[in-house]
């Protein structure tokens, strides 16, 4: 059994967020709570992930409790304030001597709940110490908090800061169409956007169609093939319309043969997870408009910015990233183990969501893909269902404090 | 004689900036002053620049003249709202009919003031056709009006554009650094900040240093010879200290033999002005560095946004942009022809500014650069004198308003 009044860890995973941070807050805040409800003692903070834990690299977050203007910056600061880190858990049954020392760890510092913010690599980190933890009869219990600009963790309406991501590029591709319209040049901008495997991120540039914005000619998801040729005829219809054709291209598209369209430029690199590295789709299709067209071409990867731009949050994505973290304290001193506290959508117009647990071992290492109903005919451009989906996500203006000109941020 | 009571024309011209627009709502504000003191009855404004001008292709702007609430949205606009052009004019004594005609399409409308806002090839315009216009004995005034995010035109404590590219280098290279932070894998981080050949807005990244925000490790402006070992060497020492090194680099840096670190993967471009086309510093160094040091590394270039993020504009900016556009109009109708109106500084401390009027052939073709006090001696970084003078430039946030949690902009 565990101690009735014992302690809690919180780490932050994977690639940050403009929300990750907010997340956090969340955890605090519903910690804080557990606290006065005397459930949980002290909470700490990992230091870059599981290393942290490993190394017993803490942070005292129990002194944030009452520090609701900390809370305040923290939820308003872009990247990891506790650190990440890209920790493959091995698998229990090769390596049992890995998960008895962390246990012990855990047990060592009183800790009873553990609470792990990140996408789908992290989730898999959950489900791999849950289920240990339960074979071996250990009662402590972790939990899942989602986070990924990516939005493709399964079970999940969206993710927490997938809703800032995608107001930063709906945006910045907006400001980008306006400044190629000044000219009267025959000109191609090819916008490159984060998404590996999924699609939403370059869906997000499309947004502004339900509004009467501007929207990019042409925008290509992972979720079809793309084809060169096809490219170049859509290209050439676009030119009928105007002479400056905005494109928004994921960066990982590929060929009918399987090739990333960006893996000329940076053959065979890969992440530690034994994901392909991509760098280099804007690049690559510059350089075969060029060629095809001979005309200007420029292209452009909005790159990290996608997601730390915390001057450009989402406050529908903040609110949400809080209250999600929140609730995983709630559902985790409720006692349950082995979940990921999920974003429901209850309703579009009006927006209204609900926080849900849901079994983590059946979110982790799954891809949700833009769906079919999204994705026009012509695997060109988005549906407005899509858009509709996607609006209330980037609701809401809440950008950073200023001091000096300059965004004032949270350190520990 | 020019006629007492006549039009006045105003054309955009060069790359789009946040403020260029902010500019023209001053002439426009200008000009509305001068309508009601009977000295310019309408303004046009000019399409695509001088080649709207050649087509009389127009926009009457006279019908803004006293919509406040249109010219604060216009101010708060990305891109050149009437279009741009890149059109380098003949040398009259090359070409007279060019002149002769564009002269005779300023008279057939009446038209005794031309207002050109760009940068320095807009100023060269400008000197060209107030020079013929002298010459003829035509009564025509032409006066140029500053734009450029480069900063480098001489005569001018900085351009209108410049503050608001600052402010977003400055904000964004802040949050790159803390993404780049989290993680305790070595990793170098390159940013490609633009600027053909003076440092200025590759200065802005390290604004945040006095004011204690992070700043990146290393900066290297075209001022100073780039060095490919001590570059290297560069990275070690800054290793030393962390493992995630930032380091800030001008599109426009240069080895000892002149040529651009960028040219190995974009050679020979030039664009119509004869300039090198550049793209591609950073990736050639992210290449380099990776093959020296072996470790992570990462380019990314600012691209674009850094001239057209309106919704990160400096209120500094925009508001002496509104003031220079409108203060040409004053100087006009006062009678200088020939001129170009430019922002001086009174005081940094409080921070005051003058807007005077000089010689445009004094300032056209000429590039102010960022002068030696203002580079460290190690030539990798900008000294507290360098943050200090940029820092009043950023001051406030003027950023656009929002509709639907999108930018709400401004269109003719």
């Amino acid at each position: 059994m565990k101690e009735l009044f014992c302690n809690a860890v919180v780490g932050q995973s994977g690639g940050p967020t403009a929300a990750i941070n907010a997340t956090l807050a969340g955890v605090i805040k519903g910690a804080a709570k557990a606290n006065k409800a005397g459930k949980i003692e002290k909470l700490f903070g990992m230091k870059h992930g599981i290393d942290g834990l490993l190394s017993e690299d803490f942070v005292d977050l129990s002194r944030y409790f009452d520090e609701e203007d900390s809370l305040d910056l923290l939820s308003h600061t872009p990247a990891a304030a506790l650190g990440s880190c890209r920790h493959k858990l091995p698998k229990p049954e090769t390596d049992p001597a890995f998960f008895e020392n962390l246990i012990g760890i855990l047990k060592k510092h009183k800790i009873g709940y553990f609470f792990y913010i990140g996408g789908n690599d992290s989730m898999d980190t959950v489900a791999k110490l849950s289920r240990y933890a339960k074979e071996k009869g250990e009662a402590i219990v972790f939990m899942g908090v989602p986070k990924t600009i990516d939005n493709d963790l399964v079970g999940n309406d969206h993710t927490p800061g997938f809703g800032s991501a995608a107001k930063y590029i709906a945006v910045t591709v907006e400001e980008i169409i306006r400044d190629c319209a000044v000219y009267t040049v025959p000109a191609v901008t090819i916008v490159e956007i984060m998404g590996r495997d999924a699609g939403w991120l370059t869906a997000a540039s499309a947004i502004g169609r339900v509004c009467g914005n501007p929207e990019p000619d042409l925008v290509y998801l992972p979720e079809r093939i793309f084809d060169l040729e096809k490219f170049f005829s859509d290209l050439k219809k676009a030119f009928e319309k105007h002479p400056n054709v905005v494109a928004a291209v994921s960066e990982g598209i590929r060929f009918a043969d399987g090739h990333y369209v960006g893996e000329g430029t940076q053959q065979g690199a890969k992440d530690v997870f034994g994901h392909a590295y991509l760098a280099g789709t804007g690049k690559a299709l510059e350089l075969a408009v060029k060629e095809h067209f001979g005309c200007k071409v420029r292209s452009i990867e909005l790159n990290l910015p996608q997601r730390c731009a915390s001057h450009l949050a989402s406050k529908t994505d903040l609110d949400e990233s809080v209250g999600v973290g929140s609730a995983a304290v709630d559902a985790a001193v409720a006692g349950k183990s082995g979940y990921v506290m999920t974003i429901e959508r209850l309703s579009t117009e009006p927006y209204r969501v609900a926080f849900t647990p849901r079994d983590v071992s059946k979110i982790a290492n799954e891809i949700r893909f833009v769906p079919d109903e999204f994705i026009n005919t012509e695997g060109n451009g988005l549906t407005d269902e899509c858009c509709r989906y996607l609006l209330p996500l980037v609701q809401g203006e809440a950008s950073c404090k200023y001091q000096n000109g300059l965004p004032k941020f949270f350190s520990f």
